[in-house]
C-alpha cells in the first residue's frame, strides 16, 4: 500500500482534477472459478488511496479479440487502463501481442528486458520460452519486476502487470510512482446499527440535501444479530463530507428514538 | 486458444450446445476498494460445475447510463447475463429500473412481489422504502430469495440477484433451477513442480498436439520453494482430456530426466 511518499506526491500534482482508471483482469482461470482473483480488491482500494477513481473493471478470458476489444473500449473512455495476467513465457500468455494489435504498433524484444532476463537467468538458461518475456510492444516504458524480474509495460494509457499478485503488487508500487493522481476521495463510515429498510426513506432525504456527497448503504447480514447497514459517504470536499456525516448520523438517532 | 477447436467438438458430438453467461457486478463499493467482492469466485465455480461458460465479468457503479449500457452489451453478445448488487430498499439501489430502461419496458410494483413483502413485514412495517424492493420491470419472472424475502427478477436473457453473498447464493440456487445447460467443460489439474520458464516449450508442443483441449499454465509463487505452476486441462471430451493429460505428465518426466 502507498507510503507517506506516495501521499506527498498525490498532493503535491493532485491539483483539482479527478484522474480515472479502469482495470481489464486477463485469465481464463478466473472465469472458470478455478483461481479466485485477489487483485481487484487490492487494487482498487491502493488506487482510491492514491486519489485514482477505478471507474470499471473487467474481466476477460486469454483470447487476443476478447483483450484487444476490451483495451480499445477502456483506454478511450478512462484516463489509465491497468491490466493483469497473461505475461507469462508460456503459449497462453498472449497480453503483449494484443496490446500491441490493440494500439496498432509493431512487437518484438526489447534490448532493456532481455538484458533484465539475461542477467537473472544467465545465457545457458536464457530458454526461447523466457525470451517470450522480453517481447515488448514498440514505444513502451518497462515497469520493474523487483520479484521476478521480467518486466511489464506501459504503452500509452496501458499498463500491463503480472497476474501473481506478490509480483503485481510490487510492480503497482513501481507504476504508481509515475502515474498522476488526482484529488483524493475522502470517505466516512457510519455502521446504522439496524437494517436498511427502516432507515432507507430519512436516507434518501439526506442524500437529496447532500448532492455533492455520495452516500451508500450496504446491507450486511449477520446470523447473530440479523440484518446489518453500513452508510458510507463519499466527497472530495471534507467540509461537506463532514456536514453529511453529522446529518446522517442525526437520521439514525431520529429513526431509533422513534421506535423507542 | 483453442475455443473454435471446443465449439466444433461439442457440436460434432451434437448431443448439448455450449452455454455463455456474463456477470455483471453493480456497486461502487467494490470499485472503491471498500468491500471486497465475494460473488464473482462464487458464481465462476458454480456456473462452470453445472455446464454453463462464464466468458466475462464487468464490474459498473451505481449510475444508471453505465448499468444500461453494460446490460445491452452482453445480452445481446452471450446467452445469459447474471446481475448482482443495487436490488435493495435505500436510494442508491437503482439496478430494476435501469434493466427496465435498457429492456426499453415499464416499471411498476409487482403484485407477486407485494405480496411476498407484504408476509414479511406486515402490513404495518411494509415501508415505502420497502415497497421499492416491489419495484420489478413488466414481463420479469420473479427469483425467489429463501433469506430476506424480497424477489430477484429475471427478464429476457437478464437474470437480476441481490448483492449480499448469502442472498445471492439462494437465488443462484433458486435461477439455476430453470437456467437451461450446456454440455459440462471437464478439467484436470497437473502440478508442474517446476517454474514455467523450464516447461513453456515443450508444453506448447503438447498445446499444438491437442487443439481442442486448452491448456492453461498458471504460476504460483511459495516463499518455501519458489516458482511454481500448474497445468489446467479443460475439454468436454473425458477421452481427449485423459489423452492430453497423459501427454503433459510425460512431458514433464522428460524434462525432469533432461536436468536430471
Amino acid at each position: 500500500m502507498p507510503d507517506d511518499g506516495l501521499d506527498m506526491a498525490a498532493a503535491k500534482d493532485g491539483a483539482e482534477r479527478i484522474v480515472t482508471a479502469a482495470l481489464l483482469v486477463i485469465g481464463d482461470e478466473i472465469l472458470s472459478g478455478r483461481t479466485k482473483d485477489k487483485n481487484i480488491g487490492y487494487i482498487a482500494e491502493y488506487l482510491t488511496a492514491i486519489g485514482i477513481d477505478l471507474r470499471e473493471v473487467r474481466i476477460v478470458p486469454d483470447v487476443e479479440e476478447e483483450i484487444v476489444g476490451a483495451v480499445n473500449a477502456l483506454r478511450h473512455r478512462y484516463d489509465h487502463v491497468l491490466t493483469t495476467g497473461g505475461i507469462g513465457p508460456t503459449h497462453d500468455d498472449i497480453t503483449a501481442d494484443a496490446i500491441a494489435k490493440a494500439f496498432g504498433v509493431g512487437i518484438d524484444f526489447d534490448p532493456r528486458a532481455v538484458a533484465i532476463l539475461a542477467e537473472r537467468y544467465g545465457t545457458a538458461d536464457l530458454t526461447q520460452a523466457r525470451m517470450r518475456m522480453a517481447r515488448i510492444p514498440d514505444g513502451a516504458e518497462l515497469i520493474a519486476n523487483p520479484v521476478s524480474k521480467a518486466p511489464g509495460f506501459s504503452i500509452g494509457n496501458v499498463h500491463v502487470m503480472a497476474g501473481v499478485p506478490a509480483i503485481m503488487q510490487a510492480m503497482l508500487d513501481a507504476l504508481a510512482e509515475r502515474l498522476p493522481t488526482g484529488r483524493k476521495m475522502l470517505s466516512r463510515s457510519v455502521p446504522a446499527g439496524m437494517g436498511e429498510g427502516r432507515i432507507a426513506t430519512p436516507l434518501g432525504e439526506v442524500q437529496k440535501r447532500f448532492p455533492d456527497v455520495a452516500i451508500g448503504s450496504y446491507p450486511g447480514f449477520d446470523p447473530a444479530t440479523g440484518f446489518t447497514t453500513t452508510l458510507v459517504l463519499r466527497s472530495r470536499d471534507e467540509t461537506r463530507l463532514a456536514e453529511a456525516e453529522a446529518a446522517v448520523v442525526a437520521m439514525l438517532a431520529e429513526v431509533r428514538a422513534a421506535r423507542g
